[in-house]
């Protein structure tokens, strides 16, 4: 945890004592996360109409520039000013994310409204419901509690968020209370199938062909149960893709038939790689990447490994193995 | 329409019609069509575990070979006699999809339960609800109206049905009830995310292997508006993929962002090429398509094309252009 963070102090506040916070108070500035996803703006947009509908003045302030993508719910809010506002923060689950507006506001965030379990408790105020698929989630469920009236451009901002942070309702955050509440939304006029082709089906040219070249880098190992995806300096060059670009290679690597292990190496300096794993059972992301020097999740971790490539990729095949020997040794699990 | 086929005399049953009849038979053969789907298997499972439910001996036929992907709910059912049985075909839409069945069961339907608004009509019964996004959404109501206890099987087949059906939950077929169905599913044991891992984020080598020689193959024309992508029958051979292996790539081809003509050429002879087409507005396939010899719907459309590859992309090329000039005279939009 950051020096500059409070651990202490933190009031935690349940549904009803947060909607009434929220009517309490008449001007309010929301703070989205740096790097913004569909859930941090999703939640920060469907809160900012939500206040609107009940009179209250609110200003959206995300750290980056928002993509354009988002525009559809997305715009530019009103000016509120810093003295006698109310500051909110959206699905920031600790005060570093907040970027360039975290000297700024970092010690001073009244309200932080989130579903990340491992929230640092840095605010004043928390609303955490880790059991909500997206942050945008309570979201809906306050605008219910405190009566709003729900417009179309809520509805799309908070599908938006609920959509984006479960992959299209596909990975294990989705509960029944999450397409229940997608259903309400459904009443409105959404246009969802135009939110999931922009959200989940549109790829930048660029990004087609650093799959190309990634593609063409594939390299199999151990009978097929271990990919090795390179993303070189010179294709990050040569394709002008970089950061959040590089974010769907991983998930390449893991959506092979039969491989346990995926592993994507993306170059970061001269002699210096980003390494990201995702395994299946039996294997263990985070046993390979602490070989490595690294550590994460059972499922998916990383490490950062100095060396040429070719050294890079033997330090990384020699720590699959082992975790391979481990798994297998004397298990009924098919080698 | 075939000249087997009868087009007249279906009784149309609604829900509650169709529960009583399936509630007064007691020996049920199912059918599903041919080159068999998620939701046409879902159903059939589902209607199959409901009907063993409430002591019903029931028997689930498939023309083609079940994918092993399916066995967390596809299983060897009992054996039903023809002569006593009462058949039905679930997410059928025209007795030719019966394929291999075709000629034993196709005029001798007693039931047929589906959501295609095509339909022909073939079966002495239809249950036919045009709104569901999934056949398995029909089964699930059946089920509730003719109060039969829900598995978790059943639960995981109906899932599968109605998340295939509408991409997980991505398409326009998605309404308010699809989620409120889904959500009471998750009340089971359902596993969705790995269901989701297997129907949506696995891919076979030799698909991965074709996708990496399919955007080798990317050629960008007209300012980047239209993108062809080229399936070799050399392709299909060194990687070993072919029909239903090939039916992805048409969705990269209208994935990239800016394009609004995505063409793939599959050539399926020597001097022969079948022809997909996906646009958006204010282009249409259809269109580009008629201009091949073939047709289609708005945004999605196919033809066969005769000539070498060469000749092919001309033609291709030269439709595209003139439905872009005749989309484009006049029109405020942005070329």
């Amino acid at each position: 945890m950051n020096k500059k963070q409070k651990d202490c102090g933190t009031v935690m506040l349940n549904l009803k004592q947060t909607a009434k916070f929220l009517k309490k108070h008449d001007n309010y500035i929301i703070l989205t996360h740096a790097s913004p996803d569909g859930d941090t703006l999703g939640s920060a947009y469907a809160l900012y109409y939500g206040l609107n509908e009940i009179g209250k003045n609110a200003s959206v302030i995300c750290p980056d520039v928002i993509p354009s993508k988002y525009n559809y719910f997305a715009r530019k809010t009103d000016h509120v000013a810093r003295e006698n506002a109310t500051v909110i923060a959206v699905d920031v689950a600790d005060q570093r994310l907040l970027g360039d507006l975290q000297e700024e506001f970092g010690n001073d965030i009244d309200l932080n409204i989130d579903h990340h379990i491992s929230n640092t408790k840095f605010a004043k105020n928390l609303y955490l419901d880790a059991n909500a698929s997206a942050t945008a989630e309570c979201i809906f469920e306050l605008l219910m509690q405190m009566k709003v009236n729900i417009n179309n451009i809520t509805a799309k901002a908070i599908y938006t968020g609920i959509a984006t942070d479960t992959g299209c309702f596909k990975y294990s955050n989705v509960t029944a209370k999450t397409h229940s509440i997608i259903s309400m939304l459904y009443e409105y006029d959404l246009n969802a199938p135009e939110i999931n082709r922009i959200m989940f089906d549109t790829k930048s040219k660029k990004l087609l062909e650093l799959e190309r070249m990634v593609l063409d880098s594939a390299e199999y190992h151990f009978d097929d149960k271990c990919i090795l995806l390179t993303v070189t300096a010179e294709m990050q060059e040569k394709t002008g893709c970089s950061g959040t670009d590089l974010e769907g290679i991983a998930v390449i690597s893991r959506s092979v038939e039969g491989v346990k292990a995926g592993v994507t190496i993306k170059q970061n300096g001269a002699d210096s790689f980003k390494v990201s794993v995702r395994t299946y059972n039996p294997l263990c992301a985070s046993d390979i990447c602490k070989k490595l020097g690294g550590g994460g999740h059972n499922a998916a971790a990383g490490a950062s490994v100095k060396g040429s490539l070719a050294e890079v990729k033997e330090k990384i095949l020699k720590a699959v193995y082992e975790n391979m020997e481990e798994a297998y040794a004397g298990a009924s699990v098919n080698k």
